[in-house]
């Protein structure tokens, strides 16, 4: 069974990551990019867009981790991605997969698997994503909303971390982080979050920077759990979902000991 | 003469479409895509942006509309485009055209054209747009903002409905839809709008988005009335133009019949 | 020592600027469209966002700024940023360049180079892109973050003047401006601009909105000090950085000579 991970464990995680200000460097997609980077400042680390293949490899040598998302991808930007992963791997960086979409066209179902190929430290996507991803065909991707709860893909997650011997998280009403063999269960967050864009993007970013400086599981269960936390706060000053991205940011920008305690909780199961 | 068209139709309309929460596929600009995922979401559809040559088709099957936006075209762009809309009048999905600056350059003036030539089942633009876009020379396109008010392009919005089949809405300070012979005039909306960039495209991404759950005509009416609507609400919670997108998808998120009829009036007129 | 800038001046240009209403053609990163596109209609000016080869040099034609900005820069966007620059100092249009992160890769420092040999009206960064540009090595850019204060470039910033015959904006907690010899100093903004993405993007964007209707330094200095006391206003309003560009927004828009008095002030140093 893995170690339990407490809420002291998560805060002394964001508390890393606010001394180191980790360089993160996305290749992400057009849609999440200002979300992404402004995310990334208001949790305290750095963040760059770059995408060229001219300068990606040269850019993920300075940078302290990655976070690869298909969102709208195309093939000049999964080349980068391919160079990119690449040279994280070489240098032994820790590198996050969005498969955003995973299921809805074969060509994205193709690339996903493509880059779950190369070691991704841990992997990040909504149910239908997680399961067309292990190869759970039918999965039902309807566009980048995931159309079956998270519990459904638990076993995927397993396999697929087992196979790639990365980590996988799973968000959902209740989020999941699964090593292959352990689980652990996340709850935080909102109902009102899958109503804004690029939020998935943006903690998929943040989980590249707690990747920076934590040990994947434990970088995955700390974005869960800091990302949802900031979502309720937020959500608790929101009559809709317009002004959700900008609450969460300040969320995350005053985030403490006690709030990170009101609003995760999460339990590991072996 | 055409029929007319209620409040209750429009509420009706907005009903259906939360009902049916339709997958709605964006090949829009880069400024526009936050904003126009976020006013999608919280009407209540699902929102995807997908441009790559290798998967267009593909998603265009498994949507149920699709938005084309030429603001920051490029040929790849431009090539996507007309593979998706050719897959959706092959399937008879629905398909706005938004073309946006048309007559402010050679190129944006002959692709818009194009895909005007294409059988759009809705275009929407402002007046400029739609004067250049019937070939009325001398539009004067600032960019993409309108020179002209919108009662100047009536004329040019029903020669273009006529000639492409299809309906076409102008915005402006009133707007108004044209099928050719009858012309609706619709009275919503708030002066903040023009300061706020993108919400034009994403007034387009909704016509998309009715034209999912109602036949043309009603759908462009629609969605100016709501998107009119919600642009109002808005505005009376803002200061300035910074808050108006995030206020008009709290508004749309919280649309009502009793607001929707307090703040959009629309007549026809044969 | 050039002649000193007043309150007054700085306020008659943002007269001018809401007078003229320019048209400012912007080049620029996927990250900073959205937001500088609102920062431009917010300050009065008419925004585009163009880049493809086919059309940029019929854009620069009938605009009366262009702004270049390297941020997520790929080979044939700098092929469009060449042709517009080309086509702008050929109609002596004012046009600014925006080095994104030079010195954090060989593609981009290389590129922004070329580009800075082009003779830039006005060139706008932050510490370490200024002395990257100006050859100073080891400036020790990380990402598009400064890792130096704006103090340790103003050298840097004189020698890059006087190499492009152009202005040298740089901006940090204080921000300068050097035309070679003399140097203006501006104190406006507020510590949590940093942490709100594409903020500095989008004053190089109203920096062009300037050049268009004041002579460049006059220009670089009034875009410092509006938008530096926007930042300021906008700032007392924010419990962190989420509503920082909403709030940048109302203030710009909203800007008048008492509040640009109180926020901004600024000194000529021979």
């Amino acid at each position: 069974m893995a170690n339990a991970i407490t809420v002291d464990d998560v805060y002394g995680a964001l508390e890393a990551l606010r001394a180191k200000r980790p360089l993160v460097q996305n290749i992400t997609n057009y849609v999440a990019m200002a979300v992404s980077a402004n995310v990334l400042l208001a949790i305290g680390a750095s963040p760059a867009m770059v995408h060229a293949v001219e300068e990606v490899e040269d850019f993920v040598a300075i940078s302290d981790a990655l976070a690869v998302n298909i969102g709208t991808l195309s093939p000049p930007w999964v080349d980068a991605m391919r160079i990119a992963v690449k040279r994280a791997n070489a240098l032994g960086k820790p590198w996050v997969l969005d498969p955003v979409g995973c299921g809805a066209t074969a060509y994205r179902t193709r690339v996903a698997a493509e880059l779950a190929g190369m070691k991704p430290t841990i992997i990040r996507g909504n149910a239908s994503e997680i399961m067309s991803l292990a190869g759970q065909v039918g999965a039902g991707g309807k566009g980048v909303d995931s159309t079956a709860p998270a519990e459904y893909a638990t076993s995927a997650a397993a396999a697929l971390a087992e196979r790639t011997g990365g980590i996988v998280a799973i968000t959902g009403e209740t989020d999941y982080v699964s090593d292959g063999t352990a689980l652990v269960t996340v709850h935080a967050g909102h109902a009102l979050m899958p109503l804004s864009t690029a939020l998935g993007c943006s903690l998929s970013a943040v989980t590249a920077a707690f990747a920076a400086v934590r040990p994947p599981r434990e970088a995955a269960v700390a974005a869960l759990a800091v990302f949802g936390a900031a979502g309720s706060v937020a959500a608790a000053h929101c009559g809709g979902p317009g002004h959700l991205p900008a609450e969460i940011c300040d969320a995350l920008h005053r985030m403490d000991r006690a709030t990170l305690g009101a609003q995760a909780r999460f339990v590991g199961v072996s």
